[in-house]
């Protein structure tokens, strides 16, 4: 299924990233997209609907969308949160905050950033102007979140260190690649598509905790669509914008040399397939543990009330993160390994975000599982991995762990993000999208029929 | 006329510089904005009036419209180029790009930016919008100028030299703050309004000699028409985003200490009033002798059959910018000292486009002066500086020079400014908008209906 893939990995000595990764967009013909690669971009859609969906309810999401239907314009693309169409720009913004507004979507630790929430919004805006296929949209929306992750991972771990949120900044880069290869840019266009990004991207760690993250992901999904509708009509940038002096990546931190590594395999291995998909709606350092103590409950078939004693082991950066002992609201309880651990033992749903309401805080079964948990700590542990010891009545030991960054067999992934959409979505709804998005040839987003009844 | 401003200048233990903008923006009351200040916003807009029509035919001009008018949307602010209101955001964007396509807009060397191009379109889209005065339109986007300005200065040479464009950075905070104005925001709001910016605004100098330059302008216009609606809906960014460990500054090149001197006399004194208009339509290297060949021609009312030699001293920077001996085409007019020269000598309307075109480069009488000039150097001289030496055929030499920064009075300002926009305008239409600008208490933007006929 590769044999068609540009062979841009074999060229050791290319001249320029922007030119090895454009030809990739420009260049892979559908053929060469592999099924596994394809696979995880129709999850990674329904776990994004499913939190834009959740999200679209949330403050921030409510403000852009009000800007955005105040502006108005030619209904173009489908938002969440209101029955209303507008230009793919601003349907690409609107939707792209919604999806980060719960911190709920998916992320790709190749370069510590959310692609889906950047990517998604973007193509499918543009991919609904045009009446483009769900088959021709998910190609897209794949090779966008490639190279978001492979420029991303080319900036690096300094490009964040210096104060970048990727989401943002090569969410921006990925994006604009995406909706290049969906109005079918050549690639002298898609070049300065990809210039122009890179004069327009922008996103600041410094504003995380506050609406200004979540806004990343609508801003770069937004700046995608305005580079790329430029370009495609004779806008003129500097195509190597991203790696020339004083181009992006030597103005935010990033490494504007070496990018042989990071197109190792482009076109035949795809980063992509790296996604991680969160399945509990509360904050990531309890995820691990959570997963852990799922195990052991299984293992046995315990019952909560034989539970005497339970000990979870993570690395200790996550103690200020997210070990409130005692948590009094709901949001409290996103932050605390011990209520958490109550809820995994007793199978709670933790996929659902109202399972973290303020009541869970006072539920006598779960209070009665919270106190027996006691959490330590082992700087040898990874921070995306958890140990937990179970002791029951009769005294016998359960030992179980689990590492975040495992990969996931297809089957199971499939499994967990349907149970997660239906978590959000109820399990019609859930279905019936998933149902809609194996629809190749139908447009691309006629599953928002399918939301609104 | 001070007596109310903010005493902001005497907080010398200022814990914050955003607090500081923000006090002066939010409560300083229109009676404490000098005269002087706003006579100068006043030439500025009617000289951003005059480059934005002549841009606005421009391909980027063009480009950036026509996506805009493809969104569309609600019918708020007025367009050049087209008979045609969109929503504020999108009109900002577009007169953004037109008014910064020629390069031909006003320059304040305290930061090395363009501040009209950016705060002006804002302002006026919103001030359109939310049917603003003439008077409450100038004063706001006078304060927008003086927060460009002096953040721009802030921020300064090092911010400059990393590679970032000022016109669409600082230019992206002070416009935010004009529209907050506008909008009466209050401190808290008109905080988050500039925190929202800081992780918003972008723009790369790599980009320069592309369409991006001028886009900039744009991007700067309707960042801030964005940032300060969403602010005003409740938007919550983290408000001191441009100071903060990892905020604007610490990851765009600026400083982020030592903002007492760009607060001295903030209130009391304008940096506006140092702003420079461009008189002639070409190489801004060319300015300096320009000027001091009109000084010479007019000290002995020369005519240019008269003229036996000139020499035309400049700092050796120029010679890689401006120095084509022997221009062919239009453009290359505009990057020659020794056609610029000739034209300075004969009377030529050096503040029209149309005098560059690709006849002067042939036109005789032209070349007899043209063929008398050479160009010296002189480490010694400024780079905005020139002497030049006019020989006349009875053998007497007249001595000129001319430094741009040379402080202009109020007066010849105004004339000057009036001239460029009669070049053009027209006279008749360049006078109507002069004494619209004067109409304090009209709706803002009443001037495009004179443009129209």
């Amino acid at each position: 299924m590769t044999m068609s893939a540009p062979q841009v990995a074999d060229r050791v000595d290319s001249p320029s990233l922007t030119e090895a990764i454009v030809q990739f967009v420009v260049d892979t013909p559908s053929e060469a997209l592999p099924e596994s690669a394809r696979h995880m971009a129709r999850l990674s859609l329904l776990d994004w609907i499913a939190v834009a969906v959740a999200g679209s309810d949330e403050p921030v999401s409510k403000i852009v969308r009000n800007m955005a239907m105040d502006d108005g314009g030619t209904p173009a693309a489908t938002i969440f949160g209101e029955q209303a169409r507008l230009p793919a720009r601003a349907a690409a913004m609107v939707n792209g905050t919604a999806s980060h507004a719960l911190d709920y979507d998916d992320t790709n630790f190749v370069y510590l950033g959310h692609p889906s929430v950047a990517v998604i919004p973007a193509a499918l805006a543009v991919a609904e102007k045009t009446g483009a296929t769900v088959s021709d949209f998910i190609e897209a929306a794949l090779i966008g979140m490639e190279v978001t992750s492979r420029i991303g991972a080319w900036l690096g771990q300094l490009h964040y260190e210096a104060g970048f949120h990727q989401t943002a900044t090569s969410g921006t880069f990925g994006s604009t690649m995406a909706v290049a290869r969906l109005l079918g840019l050549d690639r002298e266009r898609a070049q300065h598509a990809l210039g122009l990004a890179t004069t327009r991207a922008s996103g600041l760690k410094s504003q995380f905790g506050t609406m200004g993250k979540p806004f990343h992901a609508g801003m770069a999904a937004a700046n995608a669509v305005e580079a790329a509708t430029l370009a495609s009509a004779g806008f003129v940038s500097n195509p190597q914008g991203l790696t020339c002096s004083q181009g992006f990546a030597d103005t935010h931190g990033g490494q504007s040399t070496g990018h042989a590594d990071v197109l190792q395999g482009l076109g035949t291995t795809y980063k992509l397939e790296s996604v991680l998909h969160k399945f509990h709606a509360c904050c990531h350092g309890t995820h691990a543990p959570i997963e852990a103590l799922a195990k052991a409950r299984a293992s046995r078939d315990l019952d909560a009330t034989d539970i005497d004693d339970v000990k979870i082991t993570v690395h200790p950066r996550w103690l200020g993160v997210c070990n409130i002992p005692s948590p009094a609201t709901g949001l409290e309880a996103k932050f605390s390994f011990r209520l958490t651990a109550a809820m995994a033992l007793t199978g709670a749903d933790t996929g659902a975000l109202t399972t973290f309401d303020d009541a869970s805080c006072t539920d006598t079964a779960l209070l009665a599982v919270r106190d027996r948990v006691s959490v330590q700590t082992d700087t040898d542990l990874s921070d995306t991995a958890a140990q937990v010891h179970v002791r029951d009545r009769a005294g016998e030991t359960i030992f179980a762990e689990h590492d975040l960054l495992t990969p996931m067999p297809r089957a199971e992934r499939e499994t967990r993000v349907r149970a997660k959409a239906a978590a959000l979505l109820g399990n019609e709804v859930a279905d019936s999208v998933w149902d809609a998005i194996g629809e190749s040839a139908k447009p691309a987003g006629h599953w928002f029929t399918t939301l609104r009844h």
